[in-house]
């Protein structure tokens, strides 16, 4: 049976293809919504992919998942820096929480090193641009057969 | 005659009763919302009791408060430790803020120890679970009688 | 039957009353004392209620709360934000333990921010001024009655 | 031709005028707007002029300048010190982007010393009150024409 | 009548327009205090314009300005960062104090970040190259016809 | 053609499947290793594997790796903490670089959450157990084609 | 009339002259006390000279200060670096309070830099040895007459 | 000739044996004393063995040492880490100081890593529970011996 | 025979009797000069009185006094907190060394509270206004007649 | 039946008894493993004694307790404060763990006060000299017989 | 054809051979001033040598040197530590950089650590005394050659 | 009479000449040592040059020199800023020591500003590339020389 999947992406990520290139790639967004889907329907997962800037929105997504969703993927972008409100959202889902960052934040400005987020995901990806996120659904088809 | 007070509530409270129910208790959102609408009948108090996972949408509660209300009771939750906007709100206000948590936060990891909005704040009341929003109410009674 | 309560206050609280009245209000410990005698009585509670400049006798009354009381309220005054030897004795106490202080502490200069005692303390109040000892025999009341 | 200028203001600045009119002086914001539009059109600007208390729609603020405009002028108000979303999001905006803080920040507390966006504002002008804006509005005509 | 304004200028501000024209331009001091001359005249200014490299002749015109100006204008350049000396001297001065870096030091090393005496002045612009000087007499100008 | 990926291990790493399996999990290095081949063949890799106590060995294996590998997989361990002599190592590899952490190092306590290495890292996957060397296999094999 | 003048020794001070002569000098407390009595009799001081190990005997005597004393010369040796509980009680006091150290404090180590009497305390005299109490009687003469 | 040593024991030591005895031990005090008088005898010491709550009555202990005793055998408790005044009065006893914890502090959190008395101990034996106090004792009589 | 004593005034100390009377005193320089001339006439000391705006000019002055002073009497103002050059220069000073502090600088801001000079000063009287010159003088008399 | 104890010593340990014999004492590490194996032999444990310069030679012999010792007794010496692999090497060692420091490293400088190995070790013994490790054996032996 | 190089000296180096010569060695300035003269004789270089105790000299010189020199030598003294102001006329000095410390500031009280001047020169000598000039001429030398 | 100097090169430099020459130079370790040696001939000195990526083996070279070497010249790279077990080993060798990077490790980021070896090191010479190791056994010739 398929399972869901919430992918939530932070803000400013809308911008993705148009906002320095030369670092975080040319894919858009959109690009990147199809290849997870593509890759979801390959193993077994529906995708709901959203993009919010508001904090309080990302909030509500985490909780709509508690109900609906095996795994969240998150890229909260600058909340992962600031917000205690998303971590804490994240606290109370039982599911799988898999971060992802396009570039590897250890190697920005001090501002970028510390994830609040790390602290309750059970494993992060950084570095790897949008395979980022094709990376995550592999581990996480690994993970949920592993638990089986 | 009756007297307004405002009881805003910060994000994931909404989760109240499901998460973590050995730390945050059994309460509902909506229990507690009725036993401070109850109490506030007998201290004549007429209750505005909301929720908001929105920063924002709570800073603008906190104006509203401004023309209708006596006094805020206000729950930040995460909130508490990162926003200085509500702080600034909060100043605005020159009715009687009291500032109630549901667990200690004291005893929780540092990330939970320095509530901006107690710099602010009237008094705080922290660990008592839902019975904090009661014993608020009662404290409110007194204040505004003695200052009569 | 009558449980017994104890009430530790701790350096230059017999002051009260004195000392900086636009601050800490006009109430005297006596009649803070007589208060929590009479609240206590309504609710069920003996109250010992104690002062003492000296840190060693207020663990002195928490070894001997011990044997005692099923509970200590305790305004460690200055002693809230140096004194490890009271956290360690109230680490030792297996009752009810409710942190209370006349002004909301957060609000002071840095010095006064960090209590060490909250770190075992199941519930702080601060800045209800004298009303916070009636407050905290009141939620005492709740707090066993729901445990029973 | 008209050049198109952005100027957002932040959380509570719809307070404006009520709020400590002895700090932020007698201005509403809907008279600072006015100014800024008069100033405009003398220095052929046509302003768009926006006040929110969510972090997420100023960051959409930003991005639909990307398309509209020539110059941001913000006020981040409190979340100039919180929100690496709001720096990020002119971090991608390539026009002229000026802060503008009504009063002296590094004269009030430590917690609003250290702006998140002067990182990577072109200029900060702070402590001029209403006035802030309107040589925001004359050292922005003057660095255009600097620049044809 | 015309009004003397002192505009005062630290350490190394001699050498601009020879030094790093790319970052701090290529107007010399000369040029910059002849626009600060002329346009004082429109304003109705007397500009008394000065640099020295050593941080006790700044404190002397200071101390001169006591005597013989409505404001001072400064750009402490390095010495903003570490003279408690000067800022010392401006706390001693009644009139207006308006602080001027060319350009946004927030943007700089972190060295750079905090000027003393941007604790004392009434406004601080920075990051409008040697333009921010004009606008500080604009500004001037409005403050002290405001307070007539 | 072949191309050689060196994945080089830190220090306590040859104890894996015996230490903390509840954390670690029951995989050996061994089944590590033959894992990481076995993906290898699939993707073009031939793959050198190797585990070293001495922070000075794996030094070595980096500058080995500057004439024959393509590419360097590592999981540091402790040494990712310490270590600037492998990172300034890593840095005069100018293959790519994949970081592995079998943990979440940032839900660890806070001497394991800052890796030098990951200062130099092209990517950092932490928190997927084994699964994260197959995954920084896959990674690799798509960066190296996207920069054909 | 005579006024009286508490002064104060705290820990360890009872073993002065054959503790560290040679840091201390040879002079014991009850020198010390002698020379301030004989001193306070030709300046119209009765002395009232006490010494304590126990921090609440010092409060204790501070708290009788406020009904005997015009003034309060005070050497709380250790406890000047730890005590709130002592900065609070002289808080309190209304009189004159002078602080005096033996030793020139801010040439020991760091441990001994920062005394929080110093924060309520008029003035301070530090390193002048027993002269130090004689000086502070001195200062405390001009400074009644003074202020008559 | 028997020589004699004080063993000090600092705040809520009294507790032993029924505070937390899966940390602490079984044995109480009293115990400990009985031992330590037992091995005393064998090595030669006359053993002078004490409690307080009170940090100056600790002080006052040491003092008397200085006219009776060869070695201090400390076991500060809390004082440990608060208090300058015992170890400004240990610095004054030119015997032998041992101190001695029964848990292993530096395992604890962070409030419990630093004794201030370790600055002037001979020697710190750490996490060994009672038998601290035995090796003490031991390492004492071997530490004399070699200095004959 | 006559002892010379050099007595230095740092930065804006000229503006005394001007700048904020009800802080520093309506004493003028030229009315401490003369108050310590006088004193000096009795004690035996002939008074060099200096002050200087200018950090090198002090330490021209302390070198000045290597050879012509038995003391230095030096209130460094401002530069108390920043110049390591006049504690270098102080250091090479073999005679008595007093710092004196109009104001007790330990209750103004954090700035203002670490004076390097301390750390080579014989002596600090800090907060008795004027009169702490002329107590600096009596000291010196002391200590130049008890070495001898 | 003999148990093995695995004694292992850190850097530079090998120049005991030639390094500044006044701090370390005269004993060589040769003349310290005698006394071990003697007195080893007399608790009933077969002493392995050894010492290594390279880091990544000890968390070999740790690795290699697991199988042969019951327990380990460290003198980490410099990398004590160094290393996190040696740190995580004991983490994964079952039996008891004791650490011996030859002098008490928290009277020597701030570098040496902050032992790693202490956060897993059993129990610390320091400042004891040579003796630390007989006496870390006779409290071994008291250990392992308590456990039985 | 001879180049010229600026050898700067910062405060109180005029007291070399007088101040400490344990330490600062017996040379005074002019020999060393001499041994540079004659060594630049042999090199190629003319040496123009000064001191000052002036911050504001110390910037006055090196902007000269913009004209004159072909590189600075120099040994800014206590003012390595605390002038941000010489560190920019450096930054300006597009000649060679040499920074040049008698002692060995590592070795010193951390007040002397951190050389702010060392962020801009492009080598550092410490500790070689006297020495320490001379082979930075003759590091200038090789320097200047090989750039040929 | 020839004397021995060793020259120590910690971890990475037997890259030289290959890693980013444009920082490092184009010179290779080979060359070096061959200048090294050349020179030691013109100032009878015979060079014992090694190099080593391991900690423990520098140490072991450290050692040797004690009974060989009048001297140790060390560029100790990486573990400059990590390894106190390198420093206790200087620390323990009596002759000359000689500390030289071939940058400027001021310059570079913070995580290369601190050498431990420094606090042991005679003199540090850094920012000269290979002539730093030719300065160094001329500054040893001088030194040795004069301490005749």
């Amino acid at each position: 049976m398929t399972q869901t999947v919430f992918i939530l992406n932070g803000p400013n990520l809308n911008l993705l293809g148009e906002r320095e290139p030369h670092i975080y790639g040319y894919d858009t967004l959109a690009t990147i919504e199809q290849r997870c889907i593509a890759r979801g329907q390959e193993l077994g997962f529906a995708i709901d992919f959203r993009q919010s800037n508001l904090e309080g929105e990302i909030i509500n997504s985490v909780h709509e998942a508690r109900k609906k969703a095996v795994a969240i993927i998150i890229n909260p972008a600058a909340y992962s820096f600031t917000s205690i409100a998303i971590l804490d959202a994240l606290k109370a889902f039982d599911g799988v929480k898999l971060e992802v960052h396009l570039s590897n934040i250890h190697r920005r400005e001090a501002l970028y090193h510390h994830s609040l987020v790390s602290k309750t995901a059970d494993a992060v990806i950084a570095g790897l641009g949008a395979d980022g996120y094709i990376l995550a659904l592999d581990a996480l088809r690994r993970r949920l057969d592993a638990a089986k």
